[in-house]
């Protein structure tokens, strides 16, 4: 087995990002899921709702049945339930795994930055499948408070902040069934509605 | 924005590759989507059949409404719609385009190998993200007659033959929303239910 590389051709991000920019900035809602509602929920409980609500915003995670079982400032644990996730040869599907690496980032970037400040953008995510998964599977991502205030701050300043997350997607008894590594970006919204710069 | 690297740890893929031939094994018609109506079938109509019977075989897939618009030995055609996958800014959300660049290469190989002789494993994907995907989406995947020999004959002499594809996904209007490297395996069936060796 040759040792995966790299071979994605040289692209220029900075367009991807505008682009998103632009989307987002057309779409003011985009990252606060709880809208005008937002201000009437009581602080104390709109962690538990939004842990509830969260899997249902996007129909595609929805449908594959995902659980947050954690939402805390910096720390995250997701599920992916086998059931409804199975693969012709009933283990599950490499999609789900892929669904259940990505989506924490979210998770995450809701637990952990001001909604109205920031959003989020995955700009890369590789799997690398280790073993069968032959159950429900779950993945925990976390960031310290330092790691939080730096990418925070960076974002501030310098309207972007590129941070990565690096994923074990572990059976119940531990097993590892894949890694995963995620690039992700949080961005300022102030600079969401700045267009591009004419070159 | 940094150039990703690998950062996976490194893991003996052997272990991946020997579990996954058990599975297989244990579901003996695994790749064989016909099993025992594959005889009666006419073999003029199955290519027809199978491309409309592919995308409902594991459920993750057939509830993302993925479409197979081409399948013939070495090349394969398959679009993702934008209804039903979008995410909270109305674009295809970042795992709809991951399976769009997955499930293809398990197309290819029932429309280019031996199902009888051979299985495939995806042993690694990679996907980065170019531009928002604001419409439906599709992907094209090509190997030559010489490639699909090679491929075959190594994993017929040797038990297993590593092989790579690279996807752009675009939208109707030919950009480029994501590009992809999947790592896959072509193994035979003849050393599915050979037991790991005694080390």
């Amino acid at each position: 087995m040759t040792s995966p590389k790299n071979k994605h051709p040289e692209k220029d991000y900075e367009s991807y990002e505008q682009q998103a920019a632009k989307v987002i900035a057309e779409n003011a809602r985009g990252g606060a899921p709880f809208g005008v509602l937002g201000a009437v929920i009581n602080e104390r409980i709109k962690p538990a709702i939004l842990r509830r609500v969260a899997p249902l915003m996007i129909g595609f995670i929805r449908r594959s049945g995902v659980r947050i079982k954690r939402m805390e400032r910096g720390h995250v644990v997701c599920e992916m339930p086998l059931r409804g996730n199975k693969n012709h040869v009933k283990t599950m599907y490499a999609g789900a795994l892929f669904t259940l690496a990505e989506f924490p980032g979210g998770v995450l970037y809701l637990s952990s930055f001001d909604q109205k400040k920031f959003y989020p953008i995955v700009t890369e995510l590789s799997i690398k499948y280790i073993a069968p998964a032959t159950g429900d599977v779950s993945v925990e991502f976390k960031l310290s408070d330092a790691d939080l205030n730096r990418i925070a701050n960076d974002a501030e300043e310098n309207g972007k902040a590129s941070f990565e997350l690096f994923g074990e997607l572990k059976l119940d008894d531990g097993t590892i069934v894949a890694t995963t590594v995620g690039n992700y970006q949080l961005r300022s919204r102030r600079t969401a509605v700045r267009p591009p710069a004419a070159t």
